[in-house]
C-alpha cells in the first residue's frame, strides 16, 4: 500500500426532506448566493421553486444551462458573475457536470488570467469560494471530492483539474431528487461510478485489500441497485444505494493508497472532446474492450479476483474466470440498454488516430497506466468498439 | 436507508516516515502541546524519542501512564493539566485507550463541573481543545471518529460519549507503528475491529446494501490480514491493512444511515467494568455467542449473507449456512490464539447478573437492539461463553 493523505471533510447531508437545513447551511458563508444549474430539469421538478422558497432571505443571483460536459466558456462567465456581484457562496444544483463546473468557477473567481491555465496545470492551487450543492443524479462522485473536468471546445480539449480548495463544504444527497432521472442517464451514471471503481481497483499496487475490496462491494451495490431503478424509478432504497455509492466511488476511498495512472477515462475524455456523448456511456463501451486489451498473464489474477467477487464465478482458472468476468460486464451494461457500441453514440472511424493521440497527450496511459498503452493500443481498443464483441 | 449527516474531516496522513511533518501540524494550533500516551511502550520503541526531537521547539507537558480501559481519574488530571498549562493542542501517542482519554481531556478542559456528567449524558456539546494522535494499535478507529469510552472505577461503569468538537484534527496512521504490538494485541485489535463491522453490520434498517457490502469488505480484509500480521509482525501490507480497516470500521461509512443500539459492545463493558478485561477479547468471546442466540427464522437471512459473503459458506439453507459461519467465526477467533472463554479471562459466574442489569441499563439492547433482549438474554449468552462451543 502506497502513502496517501485522506482528509476529505464535505459535510453530507444524506436522506428525504433535508431541504429545510438549506437557510442555516448557506447563511454562515453570506447572503449573496450564485445559484448554479443546468438545462432546467429542476423547474420541472419543483427543485428550483422549493429552494426559491428556502431562500427567500438571500440575494440570488443565476447561472442557468450549464452543459453535460460543462463548457470553458460557463466558468468564465460564472467567474464573472461571482466577481461583479460579489458572490459569498455558490449553490449547485444538478449532476456532476454542474458540481465540475461550480467548483471551477469557485476557483476562477479568484484567479487573475483565463482559467484554462490553471485547468492545463491540472491544480488549483489558491483561495475558492465556498460551495455547497444539491445532487440530482448518482454519477460522478463530484460531490464530495476535490476534482472537476472541463470541455474547451476552441480546443477540442477535456480535461480534469484538482484543488484542495475546490471540495464542496455540504453536499445535499437525496435519492427522492434522483426519481425523475431518465433509464438512459441512470444506466450512465451507474456505468460512471462502475468505472470510477474499476479505474482505481486494476492498478499495480500490491497489498491494498481495504481498497480492493471495498471497491467489490460498492461493484455489487452499483450492479444490484441499478436494474432496481431502471425498473422502479421511485424504489427509494436503490435510488440511495446508488447515490451513496457515487459518492464513496471517488472520495479517496478506494483510490487511495494506490499509484498509477486511470485507463477508460482519459479514452473517454477524447470521445466527449470531439462528439459530445455522455460521459457514462462511453465508459460503459469502453470498459469491456479496455479489459480484453489488458488481460494477459500478469493481469489475470486481478481481472479474475474481479470475476469472481463480484460476478460469483465459479471458474477456477483465472484466464477463462477474467473473460467470463468481462463477458458479465459487457452483458450486464447492454442490459442495462447502453447501446454498446461506437457507432450506436454516432461515432465513427475517423478521428480515431487524432483521439488516440490526444489521450496519450492528456493523461500518463503511456507509462503508468495498469497494462500501459500507446496510441496505437489506444487505437485498437477503439477499433474494438465498432462492433458487438465477445470474450469467451 | 435511515437518513444520516457524514462529516468527518480529519487529515488522514497514512504511510512510512511522516512524522516530518508533526512540528507543521501542531504549529497550526500553538506551541504548548499536551503530550498523552500509555504504559511507555513508546519509549521502548523509539517513538517517544523521535517526538521529543522533532518538538524540539514546542513546549510539551505530558500525561504518561493511560490505562488500557482509560479512567476518569485521568480524565480529570488530563483537564486539570490543560487549564494549568494553557495548553494549545493535544497530541495523544498509542492506541484507542490514548486517544479516547485525549478526546476526553480536549473537552473536559472547557468544561466546569465534574466531566462524568457529560460523559453519563453520552454527549457532549461545546468547545474541546484540538487533538492530534500518532495511533500505535490496529482497533478502536478512534482516530477518525467522535466517540469515547472512558471507565469509572468508584462506580464501576464503562460509558461511551461523543462530542461533534472531540473528532481529531489530525492522525498519522504509521503501520511500522504497529509492529511491535503483540500478538494477543494484534488479535484482540483485530476482534474489536471485527465487531465494530458486526455491531453496524447486523441492524433492522432494510436497503443499506452500501453499508453492508462495505462492511463485508473490510471483514474480508482484517479476515485475511490478522494472521498474516500474527506470523509476520513486521508485514507492512498486512499492518497497513489492518490499520486503515480499523479505521474505517468506525467512521461511520458502515453504520451511517443504519439505526439500533448495539449489541455486544455494551455486554462487553460490562465485563472491562468489573474485570479490566481487554475489550477486544471480550467481544470475540462473546461475538458467537450472541450470533447464535439471536438466530432465527427472521435472522437466518442476514447471517447466512454474512456467512456466504465473508466466508465463502456453500449452503444453500439459511439457517444452516449462518451456524456454519458462526462456527467460522469462533474457530477463527481462536485460532488467532484468542482465549475463548470467560474462566480462560479470569471470569466466573458470580457477577453474570449484575453486569447483565447493568449492560441494559447502559444501553437501548433491550428496546432497539437487532434481536431485542433483557437481562436475563443476556445472562443466558454469558452463561454460553463458560465453555467451549459447538454451532453446528
Amino acid at each position: 500500500m502506497d502513502n496517501f493523505r485522506f482528509c476529505v471533510g464535505t459535510d453530507i447531508r444524506f436522506g428525504k426532506e433535508r431541504l429545510a437545513e438549506l437557510p442555516e447551511v448557506l447563511a454562515e458563508y453570506g447572503k449573496k448566493v450564485l445559484l448554479v444549474y443546468g438545462g432546467g430539469s429542476i423547474k420541472k421538478n419543483g427543485l428550483y421553486d422549493k429552494i426559491q422558497r428556502l431562500l427567500k432571505d438571500f440575494e440570488i443571483v443565476e447561472l442557468a444551462g450549464v452543459e453535460p460536459n460543462p463548457r470553458l466558456t460557463t466558468v468564465k462567465k460564472g467567474a464573472a458573475l461571482c466577481r461583479e456581484q460579489q458572490i459569498d457562496v455558490i449553490l449547485a444544483v444538478g449532476g456532476g457536470s454542474t458540481v465540475d463546473c461550480s467548483k471551477v468557477i469557485a476557483a476562477a473567481t479568484f484567479y487573475e488570467g483565463d482559467p484554462w491555465e490553471f485547468i492545463k496545470d491540472r491544480q488549483y492551487v489558491g483561495k475558492a469560494l465556498p460551495l455547497v450543492d444539491i445532487l440530482t443524479l448518482a454519477a460522478t462522485g463530484s460531490e464530495m471530492n476535490r476534482g472537476a473536468v472541463i470541455s474547451n471546445w476552441d480546443t477540442n480539449e477535456k480535461i480534469g483539474v484538482g484543488g484542495w480548495e475546490m471540495l464542496p463544504k455540504v453536499s445535499f444527497l437525496d435519492p427522492e431528487n434522483t426519481f425523475t432521472v431518465s433509464k438512459y442517464q441512470t444506466a450512465a451514471g451507474s456505468a460512471d461510478i462502475l468505472s470510477h471503481l474499476f479505474e482505481n481497483y486494476f492498478k499495480n499496487t500490491e497489498g491494498t485489500d481495504v481498497q480492493d475490496f471495498v471497491a467489490e462491494g460498492l461493484m455489487k451495490t452499483v450492479i444490484k441497485n441499478c436494474p432496481i431503478a431502471l425498473v422502479e424509478p421511485n424504489n427509494y432504497d436503490a435510488r440511495a444505494n446508488l447515490m451513496w455509492a457515487s459518492t464513496l466511488a471517488l472520495n479517496g476511498l478506494t483510490g487511495s493508497g494506490k499509484g498509477g495512472a486511470w485507463s477508460c477515462h482519459p479514452i473517454e475524455h477524447e470521445l466527449s472532446a470531439y462528439y459530445d456523448i455522455t460521459h457514462g456511456i462511453g465508459l460503459a463501451i469502453l470498459t469491456p474492450r479496455w479489459l480484453k486489451y489488458v488481460l494477459n498473464e500478469k493481469t489475470a489474477t486481478k481481472i479474475a479476483q474481479y470475476a469472481r467477487n463480484v460476478w460469483q464465478v465459479t471458474e477456477s482458472v483465472d484466464e477463462l474466470a477474467a473473460r467470463i468476468g468481462i463477458q458479465k460486464t459487457y452483458d450486464y451494461f447492454k442490459a442495462c440498454g447502453i447501446p454498446m457500441t461506437l457507432p450506436e453514440v454516432g461515432i465513427d472511424e475517423e478521428k480515431f488516430e487524432l483521439m488516440a493521440q490526444q489521450a496519450v497527450k492528456h493523461s500518463d496511459i503511456e507509462n503508468s497506466a495498469y497494462v500501459p498503452m500507446t496510441a496505437a493500443d489506444v487505437v485498437g481498443i477503439l477499433q474494438d468498439c465498432l462492433i458487438e464483441s465477445s470474450y469467451l
